[in-house]
């Protein structure tokens, strides 16, 4: 259960011919009637954006916040592919337009894959039968969660729901990647809908506040792909709840879908959040646990299981914020191990046991002031290496 | 040849026993006659900078800008220490100083190791022997130079002229380290003399510009250590040379260094240049080619050999610079595979044999501006993994 679990949304999967295997590279997720309801998404930062991720803004903007459709392609991320690659994007989307009984721009496209290599535009005649398969229920919200799986090994779904007032609304979620982590298709991809009622400007505010809670507090290889994105359809059928409530929904289903992204991140063998407390802000406490979970060593210390907190405090001490050593304390798995900057007696043996296990708990209090943060990595090993060597 | 290459340095190295197994672990390099000549320092920007790092700073602030001697000891970086590791640094000083009949504020401290043990201070009784043995010649130089290594698999010594109005000046170098690269002894750590006059706040200016110009344009990890540190003394013993000219010098020595750094990081297997063009600035330049150079994904294409230039593009895209994908192209030694953007026709073999070599050269044009930066970086493979997971 995911994209299809609240009211109102039909999903479906199929092979187009992207990928040479024969497996499955495409899936829609649709609204059961083909009407257009508020939509919102976030889009990658890089000014190398990808076609889908330029034609996906653009037809939000046009619609005034609304979509029927979300078609997701991988195997080619359709970046770096200039006007032919613009082209190949807008044609899919009227494709499935025509198929759902939409407009075009209230169609939104996501893609994923390598960068670089010219979209091969004709996969394009194999949509409209994906299109027209799309059914409601768990087995096609599976297939498209599925069909978007690149070198993930396992599916990312995620649902959660609220009730207030007698509405009860459901918020479901699907992802793919983690980062720019994958080989051949990098990207981070997520399509979340609800059944609930919310405007396009609220549902936009709502889930940059979800993303910031979730996918922006992780990191793998801190790149930033071309084709990151992800969108949030809310058909309205279940009714309205508050918009708090609803929020929690949206970013609890965020936070899984970023967390079961990590966990999955490619040759990793385990998860760490590294919590910052104490310091100046909680932006600053943000940056500093950023910091630590992008740092190589640090990650790389996680992989050997090595609770060598004298990296945990250079890259505190290097993370561009509010920090004495003399007042910074360190902790794994709630055992501490730096206090005021020095080294303090402590269990050895239940710090390696906390070390060896598949989630690592790593907290660092600056003493500064009241500034919480929190940013999950995964340990850096020969399995990343491997997988992004090379791409052939 | 390198720190005794110019007139008036001694040297000296030695084990003091902070390596358990007896290795050279003790280096000193001072004036011959233990006067204390113009000195510059460029220290690490951490705040978590370890006690010989403060210990220094203040020590130049203190004999304004004269040192004496230098004193560098590995296998332990004596950082998150507290006020024991400052004594240590301090007494440390003090036994050199004696040896050499200076000040104690006139001898700087370079040390590197793991952080957050507590410095052996019983290892300060056997310094004093080594202070004792200083001597002039290569001989004397090159021992230095051996004794700083580290996990370093060859001596870093440069040696660079300068001739001017019937003066000839010579500038030595010697360097550990690339970066927080080594398992058990972070850290870079360079000393750097010249026979050259030179006022000590001019030769502060000079040595900021050379570290900008060397140090500062290379990367292997993006990690900052709580002990870089690059010093340059100035005896004055072959007379004044023009300051533009002893910079040249300077600088040479220093990217010489470098070089051999990059080359030498653990596990590396080449080295790649990333030369940025057309930004709109020669800052935003750096800032693309650092982005480059720092990428993980870039890093195991390089180790794979595999000319990848959609990730080059993706992370120019997301530099924080003035960057339009259609303005942008991608060389391989020399050779075009993406303009304007997008992929176009070129010779893959010739590609390939150059990503096989050694030095890799990847060049971008922005099509923005007349800004241009470089930075030298290594690629990832299992080698870095191998050397961090654990410092056991």
């Amino acid at each position: 259960m995911s994209v299809t679990a609240p009211l109102g949304f039909v999903a479906a999967a199929g092979a187009i011919g992207i990928k040479a295997e024969g497996e499955p590279d495409m899936a829609v997720v649709a609204t059961a009637d083909g009407r257009a309801v508020p939509a919102a998404g976030v889009f990658t930062q890089n000014l190398a954006a990808a076609a889908p991720v330029q034609v996906s803004r653009e037809h939000l903007g046009t619609s005034g916040g609304h979509a029927a459709a979300v078609v997701l392609t991988s195997g080619n991320a359709n970046a770096a592919t200039g006007l032919a690659g613009m082209r190949a994007a807008r044609r899919l989307c009227e494709i499935v337009a025509a198929g759902v009984g939409a407009a075009p721009e209230e169609v939104l496209v996501c893609q994923t894959g390598l960068i670089g290599v010219p979209f091969p535009t004709g996969v394009l005649d194999a949509v409209e039968p994906v299109v027209a398969a799309r059914a409601p229920g768990a087995r096609a919200g599976r297939a498209a969660a599925q069909a978007i799986m690149t070198t993930d090994t396992v599916r990312k779904e995620a649902v959660a729901h609220v009730e207030a007032g007698g509405v009860r609304c459901t918020v479901g979620g699907m992802a793919k990647g983690a980062a720019m982590l994958a080989p051949h298709m990098a990207t981070m991809l997520a399509v979340v809908t609800t059944d609930a009622a919310m405007a396009p400007g609220t549902l936009r505010a709502l889930l940059e506040s979800a993303v910031d809670a979730s996918f922006n507090a992780m990191t793998v290889d801190g790149c930033t792909s071309t084709n990151d994105t992800v969108l949030l359809l809310a058909s309205g059928e279940a009714g309205a709840v508050p918009e708090d409530q609803l929020g929690v929904a949206v970013t609890a289903v965020c936070r899984s879908l970023a967390e079961q992204m990590v966990a999955d991140a490619e040759g990793a063998t385990k998860t760490a959040r590294i919590v910052v407390v104490g310091a100046a802000s909680d932006a600053e406490a943000h940056a500093a646990a950023r910091k630590v979970a992008s740092s190589l060593l640090v990650k790389c210390s996680l992989n050997g299981e090595d609770p060598y907190w004298g990296r945990v405090v250079s890259e505190l001490g290097s993370a561009g914020v509010a920090f004495e050593l003399g007042r910074t304390s360190v902790s794994y798995g709630g055992i501490e191990v730096c206090a005021r900057g020095v080294a303090v007696p402590h269990d050895a043996d239940a710090v390696a046991a906390h070390m060896a296990g598949k989630v690592v708990d790593i907290r660092c209090d600056l003493g500064m002031g009241a500034g919480e943060g929190a940013v999950l990595t995964s340990d850096l090993g020969y399995g990343y290496i491997d997988e992004n060597r090379t791409t052939s």
